[in-house]
């Protein structure tokens, strides 16, 4: 299995997400700085895997303080490039678990030298590596088991391979579905502004030889009312402690225009992904990105110039619209506070 | 006002709405073929624009038929052009509307000439050319009386002069609504795969200086959970006798969510559009398009190969979701079998 992030002698292997399906490129991570723009621009997306790669960015961040003799103005200097690596993109809650436990190891470490806090950081950025493909593997035999028999199920954005280290979430729980049940159909949500839909999602799944079908943002209504979707699964890039759930623009039309078909809605996401510290979806901060994401396609402008733009990376759907959030510890259902709490104290 | 589609001394004047925003260019369409070729590559599109084009298309056709003695074989063979003028596109129904109704002319017409029919059938393709500018006004303000006073109005696709002879239908009521409210803002669905949301409603409502947002098609749920949208209006191709309402890809998907969040959702549309051979929207036929509309963009391809592609044109909104029927004889009402009765008998 190819790692979307992949720690390697040092560095940071990283699978160039902007570049897909024209193009597999791996690309070398050396600096803090570095990860801050490939998560910043998106050459890592997906909450999963930028967890991962803010925790490698801590390790990059402490290599570069190797020369740092006194513990304290080591740890002073990896903390603020801790808030640093964080900043990049506020909405995944993955990424500030992964750095705040990367910072977390470093501060109670019982290690006497740098040197060691840094091999120490990199040991377990490794394991979280590691540990985050066993959990999707986890997730996504527990989801298999809610799939109907040769169900046609409808995903939006990519929760896959690629936005994991590997098999991913919502596309692990396709996978797993896939491989008891040949039969099993996917339809994608094309995911505009960014398309990861049309462009990562749709490559995963052909190459895994998974019978895929293309669609507009636009569409999903209407194959849910010719009876042609049984299954709706998507992944999160933050979820509340009541279950109200963000992820990816566009997934709380899905989510609405599923119920209204009676079409079962799943969140499969692990539980680092679980914001335990909020209340509800309204405390989950909405990324606003760059507009040119919506004015210019493939850089050709397709608007008017004067036309305004608000560019919502993400959208809450409140947790009334989930049937179930697919985690490493089962599947969680309603009344989520009661069995999120349930989850974490497991 | 310049029209979208103008007959002038035997031919055709359009817009060639393919090059918009980019190239704003004048075509002349001489022929019957050029004229089933402009439709089926929607160089001109709209319900009732394709309508008016589908009459001159008749008297294109007739023209070219002028040295045809017998009267019989005359009808005979424009007949076939009409058959084929209507194949180039089967949802809108305001095209076989406009192409029947100048058959009808022909047919029925007491010239004892072949060229008395065709000076016939050009006067009447510019009397519904003119009746077309008339009729959405006419709309505009019966649909301007529901707006909300500062409303935020969202639409999708292209419903305005462009998509019309001129002055448009859901943008007619925008236009007449900001006649009388300057304080009157617009978010615009980009609506993929055509993208005439993007294109052609933000061209046309900047022209007219009106403050237009533009959002991709899965974001109309995220700004109405935030209050930020007032009213949806959109156009529509094919209108049951129930009201049920074949409108642009996505316009489902909108109008659920409309519903979720009690947002008044209103179709405007003149009587034309109106099958009443048609008890629901069941038997409205959905055009199927080129795979290319979804696998594409700007010549780019978006996604992996070996990836299947359906493309519904349109899509039905029931009726339920539906707040009235803006038309030229006033606001229809549920329910829809009685008002739009009462309409065609006034």
């Amino acid at each position: 299995m190819i790692k979307s992030v992949e720690w390697q002698n040092n560095l940071v292997k990283m699978i160039d997400q902007t570049k897909i399906p024209h193009i597999f490129e791996i690309v070398d991570i050396k600096t803090s700085e570095q990860m801050y723009t490939a998560i910043k621009d998106m050459i890592v997306r997906g909450a999963p895997a930028i967890g991962i790669s803010g925790a490698h960015g801590v390790s990059l961040g402490a290599l570069e303080l190797q020369n740092e003799t006194d513990k304290n103005v080591f740890l002073d200097k990896l903390h603020k490039i801790c808030e640093y690596l964080k900043s990049s993109r506020p909405t995944a809650v993955n990424l500030a678990w992964a750095v705040d436990k990367q910072f977390e190891l470093a501060k109670t470490s019982t290690s006497q030298t740098v040197d060691g806090v840094i091999k120490e950081l990199i040991e377990n950025g490794i394991y979280l590596e590691n540990e985050d493909i066993e959990i999707n593997k986890k997730m996504g035999d527990y989801g298999a088991e809610v799939v109907p028999k040769g169900a046609t199920i409808l995903t939006h954005c990519n929760a896959g391979a690629l936005a994991t280290v590997g098999y991913g979430t919502a596309l692990g729980v396709v996978r797993s579905a896939f491989a008891k049940d040949k039969t099993i159909k996917v339809f994608a949500d094309e995911t505009r502004p960014r398309q990861q839909g049309a462009r990562l999602t749709t490559f995963e799944l052909v190459q895994d030889g998974i019978d895929t079908t293309l669609i507009t943002d636009g569409m999903s209504g209407y194959f849910m009312s010719q009876g042609m979707i049984d299954f709706v699964v998507v992944g999160a890039d933050r979820i509340a402690s009541n279950g109200d759930t963000a992820n990816k623009i566009g997934t709380y039309n899905l989510a609405i225009v599923a119920k209204e078909h009676n079409v079962p809605f799943y969140i499969a996401a692990p539980l680092s992904t679980i914001d335990i510290s909020i209340a509800s979806g309204k405390q989950i901060p909405i990324e606003e990105r760059d507009h040119q994401e919506v004015t210019h396609i493939n850089g050709e402008r397709v608007c008017a110039e004067g036309v305004h733009i608000i560019n919502p990376g993400f959208d809450v759907t409140p947790a009334k619209y989930i049937a179930g959030i697919i985690t490493e510890k089962g599947i969680l259902r309603a009344p989520f506070e009661e069995s999120i709490k349930e989850a974490f104290s497991k």
